[in-house]
């Protein structure tokens, strides 16, 4: 690889889906769950290594029932069934979908009967941050064929299992941050005055993927003289002009796993109130990095960075956090928030996201990721620079 | 922009909004709907303009309120709210999110409620090829916050409203194919025996890239020995080799909207089974394009590609439909299946996708995107090459 930035191997051994299923299970014995199904992107390939992008294709449903012991199983269209002998999955039962009147759901249901008949319960996700990837009509039906069982909430356990990464986890978003970092030091040397901010995203997304990101799906700037007014919206084709302040925040992805944080850049002169707040977050950001470890809470991490950020007169901040959870999403549970009584545990990749409203609508926000460790926490990549880079050509 | 192809403008005048969402009012008013929520990216820009990457972020909800009558109400987190200045809505109604107790939850009740007073019918994705973009748990405290309103299913209005392209949708998808046209004639160029199936696509993702497309979401690719058995999965790090059939399949994003198509190649001497097998999809294909137009159906585009495969002994397909509607999404409704009566209209934008199994363990899928027009239809890019392609490298 270009930059001497080797990716490591893809996929997983296969005793870590293993670890992961029994993990599960153990938990679902706890609670008396029978099985448990899954229906989005992320749980389906945590638990079974199944990695397709045809999750792109709203069409069909997929679906993957765990039940109290041995492997899970998956229900899914004809279409999929190919993609299972580089699984551990061996029970592969499919459909001919699309077939809108019965989409999986009598399969799925006669599944989970067959498998649920002890307690009868059976597990989803059904709580915060999570969706059914089915129609509102199916899961009714589904529902319906099994009746005499009781659907219960498993997201709280499933969120706990893939908060805490292992070390193959852990060296691919590593290697993804040590690539979107090349990428900005790329910028750094390439931006200049004239580009519009869509030129400077373009730039950045293909030095990415030479550098061995499969794929960079959040890749957002905003900019504005002396201060941009969002984190979320853009690239626009505005220019970039002498005083403008930039941020590019992304999230590229390798082998199903990502990186998220950004940088900012000045064009020449800026106001001094920028630079400030640059100091600001700069600063916070150092705060949260010498809190953050084992034992800590999401709360004391937050309020680590906002004491720094309030002593800088800080005007508060629209984004409701500083800082989440990161892995095979972009962004994961849990929520750095005030008062947030999640314990940090070895093994967690948090962002640390301080950022502050420093003027009337102008933002300036920090993004950083890294990973709790037994002592503290450690960055998974190049931190930013210590004072705000200012483009001079 | 390289190779000519110039991109069309971005964005949709602001009568684009108006016009959709009066049909979708009108549509409500034949069904007595005092109001609609969508919670879905693509319903939400459809209707409002906003067009942000955040929605890769699975923690925060978003919901558009369409009332009777007047612009739709964006009920949305309040990182959110600056995004909405450069779209058509002005009643942008903001909570402190992420707040797992009542994640905009009592606002979106509340603001159904205040403009669902006649029939108290209020609309909600709940069809084929749709979910909710929210958890389950706060859809069943949805439904007691505004529990003497009834909740009816809105899916089958909007597929057919988002299923005719407007000539601005249309321009945005021609330029996009033509952009992966070009990248698939890049590849035909450069692919040599001794890449991998990965470095034949990022090759693809990067001059797609350089030639205007946004993104790929969508890019896989499938390989073996004179033939492949899947078209989900991929790309691989499988070695590419004489004798060898390769596909690669690709969904590219320009401002929002998708192509979808594919391209094979050989590597050197392959079966003359599978030579056999690309006329045969080849033929499909042509006749699918010199049926489908105004007035037929899916079903009879279906039948006119099947009886081509069928004469040339095909063994089936795991695919379940030969084709599909495209746009906003990488596949739409409706699908080119067996008995479809689904009558094709001008401005609908499919996919002709022919494919079968001709030995086993080994499939042959052809597909192009066409827009149907008042007489017949046409296709937004280049045709594939007549023969297999042969490459000698």
């Amino acid at each position: 690889m270009k930059n001497g930035l080797v990716a490591p191997s893809r996929g997983f051994e296969r005793c870590e889906y293993e670890q992961r299923t029994e993990k599960l299970q153990q938990k679902m014995a706890e609670q008396r769950i029978d099985a448990v199904f899954f229906s989005t992107e992320h749980e389906f390939r945590y638990f079974s290594g199944f990695a397709s992008q045809f999750w792109q294709s709203p069409t069909r449903p997929w679906f993957l029932v765990v039940p109290a012991q041995g492997k899970p199983i998956a229900v899914v269209p004809r279409i999929g069934a190919a993609g299972f002998d580089e699984t551990w999955i061996s029970d592969v039962r499919t459909w001919p979908s699309p077939r809108p009147e019965d989409d999986g759901v009598s399969l799925l249901g006669d599944t989970l009967a067959e498998v649920s008949k002890q307690t009868r319960r059976i597990g989803a996700m059904l709580g915060p941050e999570t969706h059914l990837r089915m129609p509102v009509t199916d899961y009714r039906m589904l529902q319906v064929h099994i009746s005499q069982h009781d659907m219960v909430d498993v997201s709280e356990i499933v969120r706990d299992l893939r908060s805490i990464k292992s070390a193959a986890e852990v060296a691919k978003i590593r290697f993804v941050c040590d690539v979107t970092a090349a990428g900005f030091d790329f910028l750094l040397e390439n931006l200049h005055a004239g580009m519009t901010e869509r030129q400077a995203c373009k730039l950045m997304h293909l030095e990415m993927l030479r550098l061995g990101a499969d794929a960079c799906p959040y890749l957002i700037s905003a900019s504005g003289p002396s201060g941009y007014d969002n984190i979320i919206m853009g690239p626009t084709d505005r220019i970039l002009d002498k005083g403008d302040l930039l941020i590019i925040d992304t999230g590229a992805n390798f082998d199903g796993y990502f990186s998220d944080f950004d940088r900012n850049f000045a064009f020449g002169d800026v106001d001094s109130a920028t630079h400030d707040a640059y100091d600001a977050v700069y600063a916070a950001t150092e705060a949260g990095l010498s809190i953050a470890g084992q034992g800590r809470s999401t709360g004391d991490v937050w309020q680590a960075m906002w004491s720094v950020l309030e002593a800088a007169g800080s005007l508060g901040n629209d984004v409701g956090r500083m800082g989440h959870g990161l892995g095979m999403q972009l962004t994961e549970w849990p929520s750095n928030v005030q008062g947030g009584d999640v314990i940090l545990q070895p093994g967690m990749i948090l962002t640390l996201e301080p950022g502050m409203t420093f003027a009337p609508g102008k933002v300036m926000v920090h993004e950083e990721n890294i990973l709790i460790t037994n002592n503290g926490c450690e960055m998974l990549h190049k931190r930013a620079w210590e004072k705000l880079p200012i483009i001079t050509r």
